[in-house]
């Protein structure tokens, strides 16, 4: 039996981009159409799309549009690549941690960049390419999903953060595919979500998502999950990437560490669910993962009033880094990878 | 050097109980009169006045008010006895956690049924005794805040949570007590505030207090310790505690336990400060302190905003229990209590 999920996050019209407006859940669920390059760097960098998975997507059409621009403005090949390569590396900048933006971006232009066609030929293609990248999207977040579901128990209850659903890809999700493979099998099952402060993606998102689908969710602060874990009440952890080292190591939405310390404290397991896309082999370690610090405003205020007192310091790192020591697993579209974890992502690659 | 806070949360006046409404800070700072014991049960249940010594000061008020209205209506002492013992067990159940209501309740009550005066004499006394608490409380807490002052390095961080400061307590602090100490002698220590959701005291509060006293503080969720303490900028960690057990587990504000969890990960010292009448020796450990869950709005909703889809379930712990093995050292107005803490409170409460 499949999960139908309600949602799709983001798809090419044959024009545009469109996507659900995500800074508008729960209150409203709107669908944006993009249709630029520059708008699609805006509706990344503000969060209108988020979700590494959902991004890379996005930056594959944002290349989409850029090569329509262009290809408005000069029949020269040459002008058409450099001016491309240009457009690709303003959209990778438009966010620093999640490596699936890197990753489909560069697809994309090396496509055009090793293409025989002339301009129209390889806009075409970029478009067709972007349409297959989102459908294997979903196929890789079932694969994950299915994957996940057998490492979970009867009855479970899986705490996860931030949002790593349907809204953080194109659909499906990849924590939450697992959680949709194992509700298919198993309707006991649910969810405890973390709200995921300081922009309350598991609160906003995540519920939103599941409440949709008819999962069962309960919401909790990021503080909680150790009380409730030492009751017994937590059987696993899933939660998705933004990107992973060689050797495991995980940087996901800033929150992640500490529920992946409070897990190991109480012998629950820790899992991430990311496609193989969200390994970036290219680093060692996690040190090397760059951490983007977003706006204070988003500690300092909720729902737009200010929560604190003025003069009052503030840092904002946007992701924390999980080591591979607390990790029990990497599910992903490939199986579930166990430590040594540098030695099965390889032969992930390589398979 | 004494260090001056410009705090003083709670007095009484001659007439009434007077103290600072915490519910509108930071936006303003309100005194608010509470005149009948209805009154002071409805400030300590809706957080007008909290934190566990402030709300023990608070009870005791309570119970002069609730004096002041029985012998209004009765000169007979044993029925003046019997409706005071009523509306002290009312008091009492305001809020169920915090030890320091309890006690302050208890002194007040047994003061008047042993008391040899008339009832307007046990009146004075009542009055004359919360006074007592009171100026007792300030004292204590510069006991604290000298005694772990000296376990703060020269220009250290310190990370607390949720508010144990002036406002938690008559003035000066417990956590934030040995803040104000340690920054008397060195000014170049610096504070970490987690925001504590679900009802940001920290965010709220702490700040306001520490900004108010020109102290530096840096406002970060609940969910980045870890981060910081990986990146070694965390020094020490000092929080409050509403009820210690006779084992030393203490139940403090929810996420004190992730925090202490994610402290012993790093090797951080992780410290409880608070007076002795905040330990409760007739429980032998933290599995017998009653947890109080509040409400579900506090987590659903920030400043009347809903944060997260309709349907989603809520549980809402206020407290959670921090097991001894995590806490490096009880900081009291008799010193820094060490494990093994059953010995260590033994002591202290018979010196």
């Amino acid at each position: 039996m499949e999960f139908k999920s309600k949602i799709k996050t983001i798809e090419w019209t044959g024009s545009c981009s469109r996507m659900v407006d995500q800074t508008l859940i729960p209150y409203e669920y709107k669908m944006v159409d993009i249709k630029s390059s520059k708008e699609m760097f805006d509706a990344i960098r503000d969060m209108i799309v988020r979700g590494a998975p959902a991004i890379g997507i996005a930056g594959a059409h944002g290349v989409v549009l850029a090569a329509m621009e262009i290809a408005k403005k000069t029949q020269d090949k040459s002008v058409f690549l450099n001016e491309l390569k240009k457009h690709a590396e303003y959209l990778k900048s438009a966010r620093p941690t999640a490596v699936n933006l890197m990753w489909a971006v560069d697809k994309q232009y090396e496509l055009a960049k090793n293409s025989e066609n002339s301009i129209s030929g390889i806009v075409d293609e970029l478009k067709e390419n972007g349409i297959k990248l989102e459908n294997e999207d979903i196929e890789i977040n079932k694969k994950i999903g299915d994957y996940g579901a057998e490492l979970v128990k009867q009855g479970a209850t899986i705490l996860t953060h931030c949002n790593a659903g349907a809204l953080a890809t194109v659909g499906y999700g990849t924590a939450l595919g697992v959680v949709r493979s194992a509700y298919a099998k198993d309707n006991t099952i649910q969810v405890f979500a973390d709200e995921t402060r300081p922009r309350l993606q598991g609160a906003r998102i995540t519920t939103f998502e599941l409440v949709t689908d008819g999962i069962p969710v309960t919401l909790i602060t990021d503080g909680m999950s150790g009380y409730f874990m030492k009751k017994g009440m937590i059987d696993m952890v899933v939660v998705g990437a933004d990107r992973i080292a060689a050797n495991g190591d995980t940087a996901n939405k800033i929150g992640t560490y500490n529920l992946a310390i409070a897990a190991k404290y109480h012998n629950v397991p820790f899992y991430i669910a990311a496609p193989l896309s969200t390994i970036d082999t290219s680093i060692n370690t996690g040190d090397e993962i760059p951490i983007e610090e977003r706006g204070h405003e988003e500690v300092t205020h909720v729902n737009g009033k200010r929560i604190c007192a003025e003069g009052v310091k503030v840092i904002n790192p946007g992701f924390d880094v999980t080591p591979n020591e607390l990790i029990s697993g990497i599910i992903t579209e490939k199986g579930v990878l166990y430590p040594d974890y540098k030695e099965s992502i390889k032969q992930a690659f390589s398979s």
